[in-house]
């Protein structure tokens, strides 16, 4: 029983495109620091329509694992209506991060995101050129 | 350092069914305005397991995309053992939700969801036929 | 307007792994009851890389049939990086983990979670053997 913090903050970053993977999960865990929140929660949340946020053990190997499954579920060279009506290339990307989502909660408990030990949250960026990206972190507790 | 408010409403909508994919951005950021809330969260949640939410640049040409999509990874033709259960014909319509989920949490800042201009909150009806559904709206923060 | 309550507890599971789903439901339940929270979120969060959560309807034909959608995502006898880098066996549990999410944040009305009769909350793990997993519920409101 007591008064409620927020605190908000933005990372932001130059990806490549193209399935770029980025481990946020420093920048996060030292965000929460800087709050003082120790019991809440943490919403990540990504900006924009082709990137989207999920955990996962932060590896080379897994980062091509997953992205050939994207490729399975959007393939890059498919026909998509998207760039037919716009003459866009981006369809899969479009497609890709809808499937993904764009926003992350994960709970903090004793002042810290409880995630595991190999367990680091990702952006995703799979628009077809370098971009500026912003993820949004938004802290609430106590 | 604020005392919390906390408000619910519900947004109801009548759908087709069978991918039918609605906008609920504009009802979503009125919801936070009335709120009065300036930082906090929005957490939207569709109740029923056979609809989900996610976000998208809102648009016949991806909407067209992503159920091509969903018709690749669970196809409506397909046995399911639901169906073969319950003789019921939307093994694929809950397959597609539990990939997709149900529910979105965003970052309020300013007033505002914290959203791309690009980058609309969707309602994805996968079921049969037409369905009258509720997706609920928490917002909570100061 | 009220003070903030925060309250969190942690369910563990004993899971037989190969993608073996548990309805965690009335435990979630039970805990939002407990807390005394009348409105405001529980956000739930499985710690771990192989493992996610999502909403259903709990019948075990819809446990085979979004089965056989990850199979056909990320095939168990696939070919994977991850496999061939560190010599393990669950490259596929990975990346169904990851496309799934690990977290779910619902709102919580009148005490209670808002789901439907036929939405259940589960823990599916993906790992290639039997794992002890924990589930850590976030509850926040007034």
């Amino acid at each position: 029983m007591d008064t409620l913090k927020v605190f908000h903050t933005t990372i932001r970053k130059e990806t490549r495109g193209n399935g770029h993977t980025i481990d946020l999960t420093s920048e996060l865990q030292a965000a929460v620091r800087e709050s003082g929140i120790q019991n809440g929660t943490v919403t990540l949340f990504v900006i924009g329509s082709t990137a989207g946020l999920t955990t996962m053990e932060f590896e080379p190997g897994l980062v091509s694992d997953l992205q050939r499954a994207f490729e399975a579920i959007a393939p890059t060279g498919a026909s998509y209506a998207h760039e037919a009506r716009w003459g866009d290339d981006n369809g899969h990307a479009h497609v890709r991060a809808s499937l993904l989502g764009p926003s992350l909660t994960i709970p903090v408990v004793q002042g810290q995101a409880t995630l595991g030990t190999w367990q680091q949250v990702v952006l995703i960026d799979f628009d077809t050129r370098p971009r500026q990206r912003q993820v949004v972190i938004q802290m609430m507790g106590q």
